[in-house]
């Protein structure tokens, strides 16, 4: 029985779903969840994620919530195919992947993320972007990307000279920032953008990228 | 050879991993951090951790950041000794920890250290709390622990009735919160309340919360 991924293609924790399962090359079902509606906030959905957000995975009677807990179970489940996400005949590299997952975790999701929402999602919803919010976090970020930069021009992914989890939990946050006014702090830093055009053209993005169309038209 | 963990007995990141240390009973060094002289920001700590952040685990050539990420590599190397922290022969429950894990870090973790750094960490460094933001991480963190006061009416502990990562995960923030005066948020819970009652009564954590002192006589 194929996976069921409960989500929708443009949002961004959907989207590091299914980045993982086009790297593993798993069989899947994609389930649209009606947010507009508040399908999401309703008890059926409740049932699958109390906090009501997406994405879901069902696997067989199994359900799991939290996209990096999903990614971190599909690359466990499906070591054996497909790219290779946490280097799992390696514990020392398997190690570094886990830390540098966190640093995406702790680190750059915590000052992307409110950027992309006051930039892109608040004003879908009618609100205001607060500068304030954006120049602080932009300040947070410029400084977790430097340390990027000075990691990245050792080794040529975050977690060691392998593509993995670490590098690939950044797509989504970092494909909506380059469509911000903000896109040079990744551009000017040479490593961090070769890094970027290199995850960015992988097949398991180009996979989903036509469809993260949020904010387009605002 | 010992592992080596840089980190402060009274600092929640390196609780965490304290703990974990403590339930797999592995033999370790802990190595002192001076935070208020800035060997944190210098450049022998940021060869450990280019983030300047404790704690650090050093096993042999192999260094690693990140609490969360030392917790799972530690549950992970001992997985034969002690607690299993991480149903390592059991798939499915290994899964449900994973999500937990992330509802801690994604959900829990963000409501409640601003509640703590507000009243407790920024009058150290002599900052008035802002109360606007505590206000709003309570209402936030009431609606977290709704969802555990729900999911621990059927099951023991987060991921299911066994302690896992999960439960360990929330141990330091939780433990300076409750010395607030919003530790009704707990107690007026019946089952968050005796889940916090039964994990915080653990041998694990009573090795190390006498140290935890950060905030007394403030």
């Amino acid at each position: 029985m194929a996976l069921k991924l409960y989500g929708l293609p443009m949002s961004t924790c959907t989207t590091r779903v299914l980045a993982c399962l086009h790297e593993k090359g798993v069989d899947f079902e994609l389930v649209p969840v009606d947010l507009f509606s508040g399908e999401h906030k309703q008890p059926p959905f409740l049932s699958k994620n109390p906090f009501g957000q997406i994405p879901v995975l069902e696997d067989g009677d199994l359900t799991l919530f939290e996209s990096r807990a999903i990614t971190a179970y599909v690359a466990e489940k499906f070591k054996e195919t497909g790219t290779d996400l946490i280097k799992h005949n390696n514990p020392k590299e398997a190690a570094l992947v886990k830390v540098w997952v966190e640093v995406e975790s702790q680190n750059f999701n915590s000052a992307i993320s409110p950027i992309v929402f006051e930039h892109i999602v608040g004003p879908i919803m009618g609100k205001t972007a607060d500068q304030a919010v954006i120049d602080a976090n932009l300040e947070k970020l410029g400084k977790v990307l430097d340390v990027y930069e000075s990691k990245l021009s050792i080794t040529k992914y975050l977690a060691g000279d392998f593509y993995s989890l670490a590098d690939l939990h950044h797509f989504p946050y970092t494909h909506y920032f380059m469509t911000t006014p903000w896109a040079s702090l990744v551009n000017d830093r040479p490593h961090v953008k070769a890094w970027w055009e290199d995850i960015s053209s992988r097949p398991a993005f180009k996979k989903i990228v036509g469809a993260m169309t949020f904010g387009e038209g605002k």
